[in-house]
């Protein structure tokens, strides 16, 4: 038996940071996970199980401040904060030799186009920036052999997560006719707006309610665009907030550039994800539904073709707080030490 | 004061009925409406506040079998039956002088085409065939004029209300690009799925969960191409299920032929609907949302416009039940006899 | 036609301040409201639609920054604010010959052990002793005389009215065991505990879930002990928070003190509440539904009674932001005008 | 490594049946099990992912037809079938040697007066009963010893499994005085009401809404009393229909036979279930929700006691498919063969 891997949750009391602690737990190469709170919260210590009683009767869950000391044993951080604690602590840590898996924004984007949306203020710009180089986008279906060697991997963000494993494979086959445009209209649950309550996550507001939000403007285009080499202007991606928990479900528009029938698309999709352990593939018509993939670390995908061959309309599900993020993490730490991609997930 | 009108709905107890009646009961120019079953329903007789206790401690709402016997004195009838028990029954109506407002599908498609969906079986097609010529597609803000005159009124589908509407005043502009496509991802509450009960409408099956369905076969497609004159390749119209128990988005995407300014767009709607009581156009970038038109009438519209200024992403809303159904059989209603356009609806 | 009334309403930017000023805003009887925001709320002027864009579409609602110069015209203010701030302005209002009809805990309570949870710190003591003494409880069915004449109403909490009007028939019959204890188990939709964001009526925390709170310590538990004349011992009240936005039911159990038949117990109910017409009262064993009286000013009671003839179960079901909050509150302003009882509210 | 166990369960298309098949199909101890529709069923073959696609993807779980003969092999059946089925099939497994935990309410009630409310039809009445003689009530908290040894273990209803935990230890400790009566206000997510579709279980029809059902009268009542040796008269039990997919809270009201501190209750529960795996005690005045126990098998136990050190509420929560169902059988299970009780669970 190999000796264990030390991690630590940086930000373990939101909702992404809690299921990651969740997965952690139970992880069997792992020693029990340290636990952080952000370095913004009031609060020191305290113990996870109090602010998420589903975790009680199963041992104290102390949380504590954060301090570079806490971490010296650690091999490997989750940073499940903002984006601007992220982009100030990750070099840090990977200068100390941590490994890090960063659950926000900050280190996704390589082009500065992207990035501006988020406005960063980088008090060593240098460093950040070089930084920014070596992360490696984690989404292990794509970029699995960078991401077994990274110092630092930015974990995708949730809606990204579902467009781009949708589209990946059609892209690779080069079958998609970019310049008619492409389009996700996606819809999120609540868990992925975060867990501060404000005027939109009141329950009021969002029961017997559907709405649209920051359309042409949200932050995950970027990743999407970057990581599919697409343009902006071959893009539409349109978020909606549901009114339930968790759980997205993205509804994508694409023009292939050639007739095709259905069986061709059903092998693309499937053959660029044989062997894949966490990408399901629904046979046509069959469509995958936000509860199929809730609690798991899933994507599901399915499609339906137009009757003239051309039109395609591709459904792509995934658990925001699991595949959409922390399960996806605990999926890039399996890559980073070696293991089999399930450990811990299944 | 006029003498008051003499209406019926036949198919008072399911969703849309029901609705109906309690839009009628309160109608000030109409006579207490006589509320027969469906043909088929098991239970003659009974109350409809015994069905729907909402109803209940205002007096009784007796349902009776239905007869043309009981249509003696009936001016309007209201069918809120399958489109099948419309087909039949609506020409005996019409040749009895009695003015129908039907509200399924059975008399919105013109095309043989987009009727094939339905699959009607009639016994005197001639006669079938007659009638569907002088039906009058009852969507007041386009064929307000033809209503009016109207024997036999074709009450719009819900989704079709709200994605016609968006499209109308733009179409009617010219401005749309219509070969690269139309798209409409369109959202609904269960009652849009009938009170029958079905594994598809079990509590357990909707809630948490969002579900694509008839992707590339709704039936409302058809009645969305007929009212605007696209062909089948123009649009895309695919429909979710929402766990909400009513209320439609929708979210269309459209392509401009030429680029235009947001108040450009924003003229071109709100002109379109200037006094137009029963739409309401948002100023963008603020848009409609499922809960601002529930339990109204209206159908509200907003957009956003891409920086491009050529793609254009328009968002719809409608109460399926109301707009989308009842409320609009009453707004025709209110055209056909030269009424107010919000009596009994404000 | 007689003269229009001029009514105000401080704080309707609050669930049951906007639900008052949609209600009075079609009152046949009264002239446009004058709305204001709450003292504290940042946000002069404004417009209500903004906020609540469900309005929109009907002409502007601006919002002015309260005064007692903007309230001069004003026959009858309703205050939809916290208690501290209605505590501190009614009395300024009733010595300026203003009525009004207070929706918060200010003045409900007339026994300084049960106001003790509310921590009122007044300015001028006298003055509000005395006018708690001359404030009247608001519950139409059962001091109606009183309201009529009242300079001041104080408007009963929503769990207060579903108790005290299921037990007050019961009570007056004289046929409950008091010494038994009575229980009410209620349970609300989140719109009661108000707008305010709070990790408590975040989405998140209040989908899929149910909660009990404030056990043995709820403020509207004094407002029903006084009402109906209990002593603390006789009574249990345990308030849970729905998944719902709106709605209350109460289930409630009592002893009777003697054997009573199901047809009887029926007659109290009726009897006591014959011609009152917000009040509906269902045949045994049928039970009223939260939706039964969701959007209706109406209370609705059942009961089922055991084989023993003893032990009673009573439900009562309202809308708490109607007939537990701004429709009775019209119901009030009804009475004290002499208006019929369902002016504005049918 | 011993050999495993082979298992088999009928009716693994319901909800609680699905959830089983899954916690035996990841249970180290089981060979994968064998899973028939129930026998009333349309559709022999098919495959459970089929049905519930969240399981696809992970190789797979034929639905086989009924037969003795493929039970050949079988160690232990579970029944999660309707009563009637568990009565007629039951004892043709235990004469052949196959151990059986039933989730259905065919064995679970001793008394003749309780049992009555199924009204079974034996076909050989003599062996019913003394099988009846033989079922061990499958409460692992109370009946522990028992079940190891059991030949048909009758696993609890879910709305039971609740009242009975929360009330046991006050019982055993003598200090409830049963003469004022114990109420139980219990409320149930919808799957609690089974797969099939009814008007009860149309979205529409328990969406924003709570409903009381079957007071006085619902089947667990017995359960109840013939677990705590209670005669009817002392106890209310009523249930609700919760707008949510799983979980049941239940609100129980009991007094105390002396005055008791909260120190005092605290230290009855947690004696009582020192040492259980599956109970948890909350610390006064923190009480469950039902969000804490989902998706797990504990029954979450909290009280809030009076000032008066006398009356008492008790609150608790049980996710109904887990311990209410599927998770008890498994627990059940690991009694039966002695393995630790979380096995399978965790």
């Amino acid at each position: 038996m190999p000796a264990k891997i030390k991690t630590a949750v940086l930000g373990a009391t939101g909702y992404s940071g809690y299921e990651l602690a969740r997965l952690l737990l139970r992880h069997p190469r792992l020693e029990k996970p340290l636990l952080f709170r952000r370095p913004s919260e009031n609060g020191d210590g305290g113990d996870l199980a109090k602010l998420f009683p589903a975790l009680s009767g199963n041992g104290g869950f102390p949380l504590q401040p954060f301090s570079w000391e806490a971490l010296k044993e650690v091999d490997l951080l989750f940073l499940a904060t903002p984006h601007d604690v992220s982009r100030a602590l990750a070099p840090g840590a990977v200068a100390r030799g941590i490994r890090v898996i960063d659950l926000s924004g900050a280190w996704r984007l390589k082009q500065p186009q992207h990035r501006s949306v988020y406005g960063f203020h980088d008090s060593d710009a240098a460093a950040a920036e070089e930084l920014t180089d070596k992360a490696v986008y984690g989404l292990p279906e794509l970029n699995g052999e960078q991401i077994r060697e990274a110092s630092l991997v930015a974990n995708p963000g949730c809606y990204a997560t579902s467009v781009i494993l949708a589209l990946a494979p059609l892209l690779a086959a080069n079958v998609i006719g970019r310049e008619k445009g492409i389009i996700s209209d996606s819809k999120s649950g609540v868990s992925g707006a975060g867990k501060e309550p404000t005027s939109r996550t009141h329950f009021v507001s969002v029961a017997d309610n559907l709405s649209a939000y920051s359309v042409f403007g949200h932050r995950h285009t970027g990743e999407i665009l970057e990581q599919l080499n697409l343009n902006a202007a071959e893009l539409i991606f349109t978020p909606h907030l549901l009114p339930i928990p968790r759980g997205i479900l993205s509804t994508i528009y694409v023009h292939l550039n050639r007739e095709m029938q259905p069986a061709e698309v059903q092998s693309c999709l499937q053959d660029f994800y044989a062997g894949k352990r966490w990408v399901r593939v629904f046979e046509t018509p069959k469509l995958p539904e936000i509860q199929f993939s809730l609690h798991s670390n899933y994507c599901d995908l399915g499609f339906c073709l137009a009757d003239d061959h051309r039109r395609l309309v591709l459904v792509s599900c995934v658990d925001n707080l699991l595949k959409g993020a922390a399960g996806q993490a605990v999926q890039n730490l399996n890559l980073m030490y070696g293991w089999q991609e399930d450990k811990g997930l299944a």
